[in-house]
């Protein structure tokens, strides 16, 4: 079975001499030492290595269980989530007011990493909890903050989004949940949602479902839409739990992965339910919860490709098959190790190349919303809303993609489940799927994200790039950065510049070339990263400070990915460049 | 759950348009005229639809199920391969001398298509025997073609190949399994062979393991390997069954898919085995095997293509969900279909142009087998050889992706394992996997077959695509394929100079370039598919024969290949050309 080790010296290098975190002025950076990252970090690794890791392939053999409207989750689940709650590691980034440490964001991000690759269908209990104490927080009144969130920061409650039902995803205006007003204020909900992730479970007391649901006056499509806080449990003013809730299980599927992770149809019967926001403006409440969903699972897509990426290496270490052309790596031995073969070397180049990138993308972000929430900074807020669908996008289907080449490397040994690395492709899957489909996620970019705000968060970052390029020129070491990266951050330009001229006069040119367009910027904005990541080790390296080998590795897989992975823009412009026609020219009944 | 219904009308066109079998100089040829092939076609399809497609969801679920040394295969299956047998679909292309029907290998495989689409895991019980079929049908005595061929060219008696052992797949010199001659002339087997497709079921009264062993005398490495016949219930000299041979199945595995086929673990206990061809030239005889496996896993690369893009199809055409950017296309319903949506056209695009050059190539390769093996012509015999790891390799990588795009179209239902889609994702991984990985027939192309006889294939194919251009340049209308193929001739022109060049000083630059290549060569070979297609299809139309709205489609959908998908061989050159450097930098102890 794979083992797990949390990646903390890279994590430091990207917090610390990346971004530099300590000197950020973002309130609560000052805190982040490296001392102070480095014993948050270690300690959790610890808690993912011991604690979740070794649950993982038995929950995914085990999944869960529903027997009389109870859900029953994997042998050991229980005791290991009260471990996380009783660690404090699910109130890390959360208000102080509700019980919270207060930390930023970006340490979440740092642990929640480590805590996916470890168990992703464990985490999700979590995460989703995070996701609706923030939506309350964001929303709710003080009464509501004050029933839910201490208890949501400590995962005493659990929570749950609920959006979709069985005939409308993405379409949700489509949505037949009602929401009846009542005397008391109160609205009484009924309907039924479908693929509500820990929608029941045993692992909490109570679980808070915030959910969708058309309340009357509202109109036609989404306008009409609200969201309400419909808990299990009903609580009483003292906040002891009262009777229970008409919200009940009616099936949990059969899926294809996160066995773990109880995916219900949950059926709504007059249930009582409590409006959170503003009435008819429940779409912009849930939004609050999704983009911080959408980030979680950009680091799901990294993170299961690390986990992946790791299992894949100790295998091509261990795997004795075949010579090294180049001569005998392992003379005494009946064959040299799987790594010496060019082929495996540069299939765990791109995984790695690809972990590290999207890793110190996601650290990024993640400073970006904590500037964005903390210092009230507008142009980073724009640019993490341009990268959001980015960092959900192409990092999921990104990370399928390596954790696909990870069970490559494992060859027949790979597809048997007992290995452990099929469960990462089967779990990664769903990244790609959920909180807004990848292609949703490519609509998003092309048609709202990258024209937003007269197109200012675009260029920043093409400032950024340039900037970048400038300060660089004179050192040669940099020229492999240098070179691709204008080439790359050059595509990203051509094509959203097609994208405006075209755009007007044929919408269909931009949302046919909107998936190439969100690998073409994913691609891009991973250069962007792995030139900072070069400059960061050379100035380390210049500065006789840290691991030397480390470092040198830093830079040698920094050229790998120039080299290798980012001439892709091309190819995703000239995709871009055909337009709308070869994609809509076929009729739909001819197909 | 997905319906399955043969792509007859392009079989027929690819057959009679394309490759114009009818006038081929092949014996057994001149009989496939377009009623011929189309009666077998429609049969065949109606067994795909009627009697196996409708056990590959249930198959899946249930799966294979070992119980005191007897594997009991999925309910329904017996009873459908009994009715395959009976409808002699098993014995299509065998040697009429042993009981076959004597047709070509092409219509084994256009046949081969459906029923692999229909259902997979239920096909290669029969895949497998063929396979054995071959290799003692090109290197067995007349005795034992005699005792054999009949029962398996019917089916009664399965086959097995017999290669992997726990600690070596690829690298079969570290063989450990022992064959001991005796005084009667047989030998006796003993040791352990993992991954055995088709082990032991209970859908035949025997079942004849082809067995790769260790002969005293042979030496070190591969060349001691022979290979031996070994039934599991010994057969008298009447041809009836004698006592149990000393072989039985230690376990199956649990394994991603496939789930309907038992993946078994065989153990040889001085088992009566008997030598197949020549002694310690096991390894050639498992090539006869072992090169139409890789052909037939090339097909089931696109074939669980087509079954799956069938699915998205059908989901993409009944799902309502948002609305036609340019305008309504549903005003009536409460939203469009999402074929409206141009990144949905996308995904199905790339699919159903991958499906058809890919069927367009895999019935070329059959035709070349036929022409190599029927008329001894000894360049077919080296195109198809330069052809089989890509359709091998390339067809199977590119395939699972189109799965996986597939699956994309249905959104979280998708993930649901009860909508089927999910299944063709787990079942289409392994032909990635098995019968040499996909890195090992990278190596094959790039290391073997591309310098093979001089180079001559590789230049053949080049000069099949000049007489096509300049046969072709007088025709505007074909403008939109010959420059495309022009410069996708070109960057495999110039990968392949690299690699001459570069070779004798680095031969880890070719390694390190060989998955890229195959990817390379694999777009460009269906490239000229497509241009040969379009040129069909014009062809047909200017001659006013045929069906003018398919025909307009295929049109249609080669440009969208040659546009959109075809410049991924600039990508894949420039990857090539960065050489081993990049690949190799990092030290192993670095990762």
């Amino acid at each position: 079975m794979p083992l797990y080790h949390a990646a903390i010296q890279d994590m430091q290098f990207v917090l610390h001499d990346v971004l530099g975190v300590a000197n950020q002025d973002i309130a609560g950076y000052g805190d982040l030492d490296e001392s102070f990252t480095a014993a948050v970090l270690e300690e959790a690794g610890k808690v993912a290595r011991d604690v979740l890791a070794p649950l993982n392939a038995s929950g995914d053999r085990e999944g869960c269980h529903l027997e009389n409207g109870v859900v029953r989750t994997p042998a050991g689940f229980k005791a290991a989530f009260e471990a996380v709650k009783q660690g404090g590691w699910t109130s890390l980034d959360c208000d102080p007011d509700y019980g919270g440490q207060g930390l930023p964001y970006l340490i979440g991000t740092a642990v929640g990493e480590m805590f996916i690759s470890a168990n992703m269908a464990l985490n999700m209990y979590q995460g989703l909890t995070h996701g609706a104490y923030s939506a309350i927080h964001a929303h709710g009144t003080a009464a509501q903050k004050a029933t839910y969130l201490p208890k949501m920061v400590s995962c005493a409650w659990t929570g749950t989004m609920n959006l979709t039902e069985a005939h409308c995803g993405t379409d949700l205006g489509q949505m037949r949940t009602r929401a009846l007003p009542q005397a008391d204020g109160s609205y009484r909900i009924t309907g039924t949602k479908i693929f509500i992730s820990a929608g029941e479970h045993d692992l909490a007391e109570n679980i808070i479902h915030l959910v969708l649901a058309k309340a009357p006056g509202g109109g036609e499509g989404t306008k009409g839409i609200s969201l309400f806080i419909v808990p299990k449990f009903l609580v009483n003013s003292d906040g002891s739990l009262g009777a229970r809730n008409g919200v009940s299980v009616g099936k949990i599927e059969r899926k294809m992965g996160i066995h773990a992770n109880a995916t219900c149809v949950m059926n709504y019967d007059g249930a009582t339910g409590y409006l959170l926001g503003d009435l008819h403006k429940g779409m912009r409440a849930m939004f609050t919860m999704m983009n911080e969903a959408r980030i979680g699972v950009g680091l799901q897509g990294y993170a299961i490709a690390q986990a992946a990426y790791q299992a894949s290496l100790a295998y091509a270490r261990e795997r004795l098959q075949g010579r090294d052309v180049m001569g005998a790596q392992n003379p005494s031995g009946p064959a040299d190790p799987l790594i010496v073969h060019p082929d495996i070397r540069r299939n765990l180049m791109e995984q790695k190349s690809f972990v590290e990138g999207a890793r110190a993308l996601t650290f990024w972000g993640a400073m970006l919303i904590d500037r964005a929430a903390r210092s009230g900074d507008a142009q980073a807020e724009g640019l993490i809303s341009l990268l959001t669908p980015v960092i959900k996008g192409f990092q999921t289907d990104k990370g399928f993609e390596m954790a696909v080449q990870a069970q490559q490397i494992w060859g027949g040994h790979g597809y048997i489940e007992d290995n452990g690395v099929a469960q990462f492709v089967r779990d990664g899957r769903i990244a790609q799927i959920y909180e807004g489909a990848n292609g949703i996620q490519a609509l998003d970019l092309v048609g709202r994200k990258l024209a937003a705000d007269g197109g200012k968060p675009i260029m920043a970052l093409f400032d950024m790039v340039k900037t970048f390029l400038k300060e660089n020129e004179g050192d040669a070491r940099m020229a492999p950065f240098l070179g691709p990266l204008k080439a790359a951050s050059k595509d990203v330009q051509t094509g959203a510049m097609y994208f405006m001229e075209q755009g007007a006069k044929n919408p269909n040119s931009a949302l046919a070339g909107a998936n190439d367009f969100m690998h073409l910027l994913g691609h891009a904005v991973l250069g962007l990263m792995w030139a900072r990541m070069a400059r960061a080790a050379y100035a380390s390296l210049d500065a006789g400070r840290g691991d030397a080998a480390f470092l040198h590795g830093k830079i040698t897989t920094g050229q790998f990915f120039m080299a290798r992975c980012l001439p892709a823009t091309a190819l995703h412009l000239a995709r871009i460049q055909t337009g709308a026609e070869p994609v809509m020219a076929l009729p739909a009944g001819a197909f």
